[in-house]
């Protein structure tokens, strides 16, 4: 081997349970050759796939994402984690389920991704992660947004001072829909699957805030105060609008204001031309367009610091490359933790999802939108009715 | 007289109280000729101006704007008031007097136009309203953003059903200073005389949001929520954001959101290209642009109702015609009224001002922002500091 070639990259090897939509979005951004994206250091391998209810819905799922021969379909998830070829479980499967679902890959010794909102209650996620810890696993919470390139910049452009000491944020996550028609068979309307505007679509702007926050010596916000309004006759929230203050920290000169507000019925960006997410700082201001899940473009306005004079924006667009749906950059942070034997990712660290679940936490005690006493208990295992999964 | 000539206008006799910048741009409204706007039927004569240092400050004042020799300059308010030829009074002081001074015009038995905010607390605002309906006088908060025909215009749009039933709202008026430095002798830094982001700058987009949900049986928004952020040193906020939520009424499927925020120090539009204002309703969005005290321009954005589709703009600018800043509207409504023996205006009801100055209450409250026991009295008369007016 010559000292020019490249070294090989580090492969893989991942299970999937369950079979939703995202699971085959994520499962589509596994076959994305790393190389579209400029990622050489690791690849991916889609070794297993779970449904809980057959074999023959995961062996159609994997037909129909396109997966290699050598895929195999499982009917069950503990067939799946028993699997010695599976290094590392992405937990697809509805909100109500995913902290049973990732504990039983944590308990199988694997690493886990686990969708989006991590769990339901903070007591679930905490155990998740002492679970990790102490089995010495990587953990993570599948907030690929923030390993978005775009992301990343936006990231940076903050904490290289762009727009000065954040000082008031407005994130919005809003659909647009008449969610009991359009999501009638959808997790999103269903209480005993964890479903709600809150949990599905506020978990983004919530996390806008923490990662243009970020680093923080401490992350939690001095107050959480919120509005919600029910989906009616659902059992879910259908809007939610969470008001939070952060305290002082250098190099903030005041505390921040922020608002993450996320509707089924309302919509962020009406006309394709609305920002979704606007970061304020004592000396500009960062506007984000498009899903605030997956941003199009953000524009940078610097403002001139004199009463009435407006400021200059530049603007920048962003697509996700090779074909991907933008899933694919949390995978390859995944593949590179495990590679490392970091358990944690210092992009989505524990601190920040728990500190997010804790967020949703008392925002539905607030409100008393609370699930079923199985979905929002933090024993393991609870069998969980099987027609949810 | 042939029947085709014109009615001759009502014509209103004006006396200002104060000598501020606010009163410097009312007084020249005034004088504009209401026929540039297209106004035939009122028409405002500006017959006496009082300053409560010296009738020195009264004359340069006069003089500055223009007005006609026959105006009177005084070196009291009392003297003010209690000129016969005064039909109305102005009250322009700074927000610690707004309750004294109004108090004093209406016990002389004139009517009143006081400037925004109202009063300081919520028992000053009722007091005078009970003082006007008592003594058959019109009163009203010099609310002036509401007669802007770009906003009756977009009150109608949302009163025809253009956007649907309104479900969630944002409005801001955050002005981008560094305070201390670019305001240090403004009221607006000061504790006694009551300035802040709050009282100053959140009073429009607050307005903004009880004239979108207008009209309705009871104006009160079902929960109050606030964050706050000092201006350090100066005892007043800098910046605060409310989140209100507002209970279903018919036309309203649902519980209405709605965000005010303001700042001193953040900024509402940084290039001149963001929407100040949303108003967001089922079936699209108006989006306000320019400064929410007075727009220049909306947009009306129907919504395609179907997930992941957009819709289209359609844009409407406006400018404030004759050379005016825009308060002659509210001075034309003034006229009206007081022509039509009407001791409330439909469009800036004494309900609703007294809605918001309990919103403001509860919000300072919260956060224990206080001014001096002479600047929240309710007693009538006090005599304040002299140097503050």
């Amino acid at each position: 081997m010559s000292s020019h070639s490249a070294p090989v990259p580090f492969c893989i090897r991942w299970g999937i349970i369950a079979t939703g939509s995202i699971a085959e979005t994520f499962a589509k951004d596994l076959l994305v050759d790393p190389a579209s994206r400029g990622v050489t250091d690791v690849s991916h391998l889609l070794v297993a796939v779970a449904s809980s209810r057959s074999s023959e819905i995961a062996s159609r799922f994997i037909n129909k994402v396109g997966a290699p021969s050598s895929c195999i379909a499982y009917g069950s998830y503990d067939a799946l984690v028993a699997d010695p070829c599976v290094d590392v479980v992405y937990v697809a499967s509805p909100h109500s389920h995913h902290y049973q679902n990732a504990m039983l890959g944590l308990q199988a010794g694997k690493h886990v991704l686990c969708e989006k909102p991590f769990t339901v209650t903070a007591g679930q996620a905490h155990r998740l992660v002492e679970t990790a810890r102490a089995r010495a696993r990587f953990l993570m919470e599948a907030m690929w947004t923030r390993f978005l390139p775009i992301s990343a910049q936006i990231r940076q452009e903050v904490q290289n001072g762009a727009i000065g000491p954040v000082i008031r944020i407005f994130a919005d996550n809003s659909i647009g829909t008449n969610a009991l028609k359009e999501f009638k068979d959808s997790y999103l309307t269903k209480k005993e699957l964890a479903g709600g505007a809150l949990l599905d679509l506020g978990v983004y702007p919530i996390h806008w805030i923490m990662q243009t926050l970020a680093p923080r010596p401490d992350p939690k916000p001095s107050s959480i105060l919120s509005a919600t309004t029910p989906l009616l006759g659902a059992g879910v929230d259908e809007s939610t609008t969470i008001l939070m203050a952060f305290p002082v920290t250098s190099p903030s000169p005041v505390s921040v204001q922020a608002v993450a507000s996320s509707s089924l019925r309302a919509m962020a960006d009406p006309d394709g031309h609305t920002p979704v997410v606007r970061i304020q700082g004592d000396r500009g201001e960062i506007q984000i367009y498009g899903h605030s899940w997956c941003p199009s473009k953000y524009r940078i306005i610097k403002r001139v610091q004199q009463f009435g004079i407006i400021g200059e924006a530049e603007e920048f667009e962003y697509r996700v490359p090779g074909g991907a749906h933008g899933l694919c950059f949390e995978a390859d942070e995944v593949a590179r933790c495990v590679r490392d034997e970091r358990q944690e990712s210092a992009v989505m660290p524990w601190m920040e999802s728990l500190t997010v679940i804790e967020i949703l936490d008392v925002v539905r005690r607030a409100h008393g939108l609370f699930f079923s006493d199985i979905v929002e208990s933090d024993d393991y295992p609870v069998t969980m009715p099987a027609k949810m999964n």
